[in-house]
């Protein structure tokens, strides 16, 4: 058996122990290509996202860590537009073949693809430097889709979950920047968080049909909203005090919690704009036990502004943040 | 504007500029996915390929080329399975920001995107070792999908063009491997169908619901063959005589010829199953200039079997043509 086969025979096996809903898919691994189809109504939605071992990523990873986070971070993609996860493919880029290595990539794929209910319906390797790329199929009615450009003037803005965790959980990854007080307990948490993080698709199915806009949060709240403000044509409005923010950050001083809630990225929450009449949704939302706060609005003009308690203040996007993004969705 | 925003505005202009059919895209670059349907009636494949530059692989190519064979081969699964192209996504690696770089490759995805009549829809771009993943989507009536697994004992094996022109291609663009009176004009095709290969998309399309089973041939005629052969549990015969070659790759001796058009790969051609009830449609490709030849049959048994002149002789597939494997699909 060449080296190649003994890696789709790992692939296939998650093929079919994930706890996936292929009732879309018509054909799947072994052939060319996979056949799907969304359900009758909806339209099928479709993005992709990369991970390659960076400079600032721990380099002493578990592999199935790596597979989950790969498959979470492209999941969330979907969640922000409030579709319903179906199946993703996988073209993985490995430097050799090792059977430990795969094992527990294989075991990481097969923990995310039962936990975010997608399967696995193709793939290609091939040999290079590790890159690990998977391209996720959901489906919406397309009525019901939430973009990034539909916003207006009077929308409060709210963030699913707490913020800051991301690159929290970066600094317990790499044993950096580490109070010497940290609890197990808060140390655990950040590492999950890390590389366990779970996209919202649950509440992005509720924000289907009624956020008037949306995202999720990978690059950093600031640059998020400012993709959001820019495609919407508004400025928003972010009350620093009301940011969302875990028991397990407290362990830093506030002005370190500041900048990564504000600018840590990876923390896969969602970020959206719900219109005044839509505003009993929260109570619901919160009854259903989601964490939705509501951490500013959106107001006519331009541009991000934060409001530290002392007014607000424009924030230069640009210069500030730009230096959290890594890359990005095109 | 950042690095990677420079990137987004090169593949922008790209899915503006293609000549593709966005018809089946509702939303597509700018947001955090796309949103696609296949026509009524119909389904869509999905098919996801790596370009990696490995050790074979000419280094001093021109990115405009690069990017022209990746979306090729991508595309050439969709045409395996009998599937109209309809659009892309782009994930690029890359490990720095080069305009010229980019600006060459964004003219051969503009190249590629045209005359493949597809459009770019999304796309990824992270830093890191160089590495390029197309996912291709188009759209088949399911009954009309082309499979591996569905040939049967008693069909004709057919090839959809020449082999051995990839083999060929990289001797060239490598500069290795060329006799001495090699023409300008077999140098400039072979170098050309390397670089600037046209995935048979019209063709397949003449196949779907015709042919029994297929594949493009991308690994290799003797390992792609076997592909068809184990999914289908048939034997295969194939008569070397009746092989399609080019003229350019007569400029190399015979046994150089024999085993490019055996093993070579990257030929992006079809080859395909086709029940003899339907040999009248032989005529009707070949009236419509389709370079479609007959080399041989599926019979009752398993394996591959070469017909050099001097009867059946069965091919050891993984000890004979698994090297020049560099990866697969799963």
């Amino acid at each position: 058996m060449g080296e190649f086969e003994l890696i789709g025979r790992y692939f296939r096996s998650v093929a079919l122990e994930g706890a996936g809903s292929p009732e879309h898919v018509t054909l799947g691994i072994g052939d060319d290509a996979a056949l799907i189809a969304p359900a009758a109504g909806k339209q099928l939605v479709v993005s992709t996202d990369t991970v390659v071992l960076g400079t600032h990523f721990p380099h002493d990873y578990i592999p199935a860590n790596l597979a989950y986070r790969a498959i979470a971070a492209a999941v969330s993609d979907l969640a922000a537009m409030g579709a319903r996860p179906l199946s993703f493919t996988l073209a993985l880029t490995l430097p050799e073949v090792d059977e430990s290595w795969l094992q527990s990539f294989a075991e990481g794929l097969t923990d995310a693809a039962r936990d975010h209910r997608i399967s696995l319906i193709g793939g290609d390797t091939t040999r290079g430097p590790l890159n690990i790329n998977v391209t996720v199929f959901g489906e919406v009615r397309p009525r019901n889709v939430v973009r990034r450009g539909d916003a207006h003037a009077g929308d409060l803005l709210c963030v699913g979950g707490p913020l800051g965790d991301g690159a929290g959980g970066l600094a317990v990854a790499l044993g950096e920047h580490l109070p010497g007080d940290i609890s197990d307990t808060a140390r655990d948490y950040l590492f999950q968080r890390f590389w366990r993080p779970l996209a919202q698709c649950d509440l992005g199915l509720e924000l289907a049909g009624v956020a008037s806009a949306g995202l999720d949060v990978s690059d950093g709240l600031i640059a998020d909203a400012n993709h959001l403000a820019q495609a919407s044509g508004v400025a928003l409005h972010i009350r620093v005090a009301d940011l969302p923010c875990s028991e397990a950050l407290h362990a830093w001083p506030q002005a370190q919690r500041r900048e990564w809630m504000l600018g840590g990225g990876d923390d896969y929450v969602l970020l959206f704009t719900l219109p005044v009449a839509s505003i009993s949704c929260l109570d619901v939302w919160s009854s259903l036990g989601f964490g939705v706060k509501v951490i500013g609005e959106a107001v006519a003009g331009s541009g991000i502004w934060l409001d530290d308690g002392q007014g607000l203040e424009e924030v230069v996007v640009h210069s500030g943040f730009q230096h959290f993004q890594g890359g990005g969705n095109v």
